[in-house]
């Protein structure tokens, strides 16, 4: 209801702000008996943290995870498991200024609207480094899917205006993490890390998109008609900071075709239905179909800019505020393993609820 | 968690089949004490229903609405509103060819498969019909937040590639319901309406957007993280059928656009604060910040053509279908009221949730 | 939220009022591929429905209910089952005496008091009327179970101060149904129907207890540690209309007991581990352990009385009023078919949710 | 789902083990702008914490509790709060030889039926120690009330078989906290102590009855027709560790009375509609009505003992296991603070439920 929990049968619920002791997550419905692997959640947190390179906001965060419950002997005892995450590096002080004043195009006036008050340092609870927190609980459903034979590969594929010009299923998505932008086309990645780099010296920030593919997933996820499983995709992604827009599949290009060109033709593989194209992007009526599922998810560029900027403060009186600390010129990079996190909680969470379908 | 509901405090369940004796709603959580229209409902209904044009499918359904519970002497009583709204024009022997055959594109396969039983005439539950019962219930949401100044309005922005070539603020909204195509423009509207006429004339279908605006939404719906306001608007949208995309504010073109170029400026309007721009689409950090929440949504061409497609029966054998029955070549004009009604529950269900945010 | 669904996998939301056109049921989550028998749900709203004997309220009902969805081919398809049960024999002018009078002990104060509205002919809501659409629920979650191997027998164990004296063990409970009252021991039945038609003549009455057995339910049901299974259990006793306690094995008397008479000592039968003794009834750590779930709930005397009683208006006046109306001096032998319904929903709901305990 | 969340909007999340690193709750939903006074909660952690006396526990806990999240200038804000409370004297050693043993009337054969894994340690999460997280979580809830009028008292009102012998509205519940058993009878409370310290040198346990009483609470609480306020009421005291039994009001005594004796006549006290007797226990209908909201909950003995016992292993073989660690003789003066912070979530959620009941 206060919406800091998704998922229905594999049910996760996010704490903590962005200058407080730390952030952290339980998740609520995890199957017993998996045995855990707790490095490869600390690789996901690796990917996201900030300061990895010039490209990224400078904060140092280690990140590194507690698992409090939940566990034992290594597996899962499918009671909750609760993770936390210190916060190591906050300056606060940096953001002492904020405190009465709304910054254009970030959260501050309209949580001290709804609730009468906020944790203004570094944007409290709305901070995107909430985000790890659910980078630690996808990294275990990951674990989980991929066991059930489900990959989820996401990647850069545009920055401001340079975006991918081939198919991704053109590109080896293994190379995707030997980009410091994350983007699999090694020349186009150059040419964003370019772009990054010319934004930043201009004290500026850029948008781009995420695209991500999930392949392996079961024939059979999705719970029509209100729980389609690309609208709770897209409720996930569109929880993410930042995000302005998702499509699945053909998404809005889909718009200038006709029937006969976007319908995908069955065939069959051996023993499988599949289909010859793939415009439905995974998803039939809201479950899936057993082709990839594929979506894209636009980011704006970062509210705060190093620049002097216009605003007015609590008592409407016009301020200028100046973008101090700590941020990134560009939020593509690091926003490849959260997508891919929350990709995972949705998929997760419809595995197991599709248990529940036949008698 | 089977999917037939939607919302939390003002929650509905739809129920019923494209063929089956009807279909309809329980709304659940609506507040006391209100008086309904029940003619405002009808007027709904009639916006949705086939039949209106030679632009949509002809079969006959006069979509008459019985309130069965939760009114007494014309106003709310707090208790559950259950609506039934038969199904009058049922033609179930044309679909009797499709008992073992998937058509492409659409649910068929996806039901067989994670049901292993599936209600095949008319596509069953994954029939569009199922969303009268949504525009039925976003009906009743529509005039509660009337009452409290909120209004909806949706509009076709393109349909295959033509498109409104201004921003909707130039358009006079209530324009809208003049054109038989639900275009505000009156020329575009012209060119779309020949566009479609057209592609049902190829026997084939064609797609496009809606955009829909809300106006008068106080500060403060929305809730952060996971329940922000647009992730439930997507969420909301991405359940209707066909739906390949969406996007709030500046969407997928915010990629192109630099944090100085996309920050919306605050100054004072009265006591109000207001944006110069409106590139955050009415949401900061998924809370309203009371400027128009604006949003589009991309719907792809439907799936049933009136042309012979190779397609699999489920013994896994390459057969032929055409489209029989009476299909909508662009369902566009008919998706302006389904795409209200969603804003509209998602709307009143977060003004209802908002009463909590403080002691 | 608002109070009118009952359950999580298997999920129940009724509608409508005691002197309205009918009430009825949504299942959402009935799983799919299950062959419903539709006899058997109606075997079960007769035992319900008023006017069986001279000990039940004369109303006439037939109570017969109509499936307007997911249902094909008598087999449920996986999607919503919508029920809907006609009210037949109102007399609504037998209340309009009570629209702005307080009954003593029943709901129509605080529904007038929270709502600001209510529709007083017959109770509205708050009639028990309303336990029809949970019986028929109820009539279909028993069918799965009893597949499953699930029996669950309710008795009469208690009229006023007349009750059982052996444990439920040492009666035959198929002969349950061969008594008026619904009490398995033929001797003690007579003496209740004897002072439950003495309470009639005196017109008043009395209140006594139900007692159920759940047997063959498998070990692992329950999820701890807030939704234990008897704690969910109770929930659904207590919201039965005129509920005051609940207690699960040995109840209020293990308050008496010691920890070394109480535990139930294991030993194993066969494969199987069991207990000697069940003072758990049935249910350890909120899991079921294999063992028979034995409970008994209290049921008050009826509020409605035949007799003057003075009370309040809406206006604060005192005024006499006297039952109208047909009513029950005693509602323990309709009760068990109630009771026997909400713990099957109980049980179906945890059978199924348990399928995602484990990896 | 997996049932270790409570509460529709004050909802917790509780989480951790008897002898893992600690145990803590999210509340998500609790309303911004509340002044939180932590020592009143430490004060809660310190009634329910073990080692208070001869008659409890001898572990060592200081039950020091954490706020990580949700709070700023000590004010809550709307956000998560996450409060953590370390484990300190585990004593892990004492369980080893649990192991593979299967203690009577304990949890240990349920959760390693269901799970196929448990951490064995003190009963794991199967521990009474999980109920300092609701404690916790409660004392906000109760502050929240107090500042609304609400009050909540519980008392141990029956120990074995000595039972208080007048009602509740003749004892000074402001002296329940001078009993070392949490009973406000002065004469009854020795007894009852010399009783546990009996029990406690026969090695033995003995069960009991905890009784509370709700004061001040407005009338309209509560969700008919499943969420009543009393079937929540109910669920909520089930869920605590070794409760057998609730009752409301006149309970199990109300199956003797009839009608005419149990009906509770209404009057007017100024402006206010109250009744004369509370057989009610403050609930019409599932809804409060003004009057105190009174019921019982009564609790097992503590299954473990101090005595040899035989028992299962997880080989099926017959072993004998005897109580190690410290335990409670009798869990009654530590069950009262319990019960009234389940009795607080309950309400408080109820209360901030209520505010969409009307327009």
């Amino acid at each position: 209801m206060a919406g800091n929990s998704f998922g229905n049968v594999f049910r996760i619920t996010t704490f903590g702000e962005s200058h407080g002791t730390g952030i952290g997550v339980i998740i609520d419905g995890c199957p017993a008996g998996f045995e855990l692997d707790i490095d490869a959640i600390q690789l996901e947190m690796d990917r996201r943290k900030p300061g990895q390179s010039l490209l990224t906001s400078q904060r140092k965060e280690s990140d590194t995870v507690s698992i409090v419950s939940g566990l034992f002997e290594g597996k899962t005892t499918g009671m909750p498991i609760a993770i936390t995450i210190p916060n190591e590096d906050q300056r606060s002080k940096d953001y002492s200024h904020l405190a009465d004043t709304f910054r254009p195009s970030h959260a501050d006036y309209t949580y001290q609207a709804k609730y009468g008050i906020r944790d203004y340092r570094g944007g409290g609870r709305s901070s995107a480094r909430e985000t790890a927190a659910r980078v630690a609980a996808g990294a275990i459903a990951k674990q989980i899917l991929r066991k059930a034979g489900v990959e989820i590969h996401a990647f850069v594929s545009q920055v401001g205006k340079i975006g991918l010009e081939k198919p991704y299923t053109k590109y080896d998505q293994t190379k995707t993490e030997m980009s410091p932008v994350r983007c699999p086309d090694p020349l186009i990645s150059k040419q964003m890390e370019n772009l990054i780099d010319e934004i930043r010296l201009q004290k500026d920030t850029i948008g781009g998109q995420v695209s991500c593919v999930c392949s392996g997933v079961p024939v059979g996820l999705g719970e029509p008609v209100f729980d389609k499983l690309h609208a709770d995709l897209g409720k996930a992604m569109l929880s993410i900071n930042a995000v302005k827009g998702f499509q699945i599949g053909s998404g809005f290009d889909s718009m200038g075709l006709t029937g006969s060109e976007h319908n995908d033709k069955f065939y069959l593989d051996g023993e499988r239905m599949r289909t010859h194209t793939n415009h439905s992007g995974g998803v039939l009526g809201g479950i899936s179909n057993g082709e990839h599922i594929m979506f894209d998810v636009a980011f704006k560029p970062v509210a705060t800019i190093m620049q002097a900027q216009p605003t007015l403060n609590a008592a409407g009186e016009m301020v200028v505020i100046e973008g101090k600390g700590r941020h990134d010129p560009c939020v593509l990079p690091r926003a490849v393993p959260i997508v891919e996190a929350m990709a995972a909680l949705v998929l997760v969470d419809f595995w197991l609820r599709n248990r529940a379908a036949r008698v």
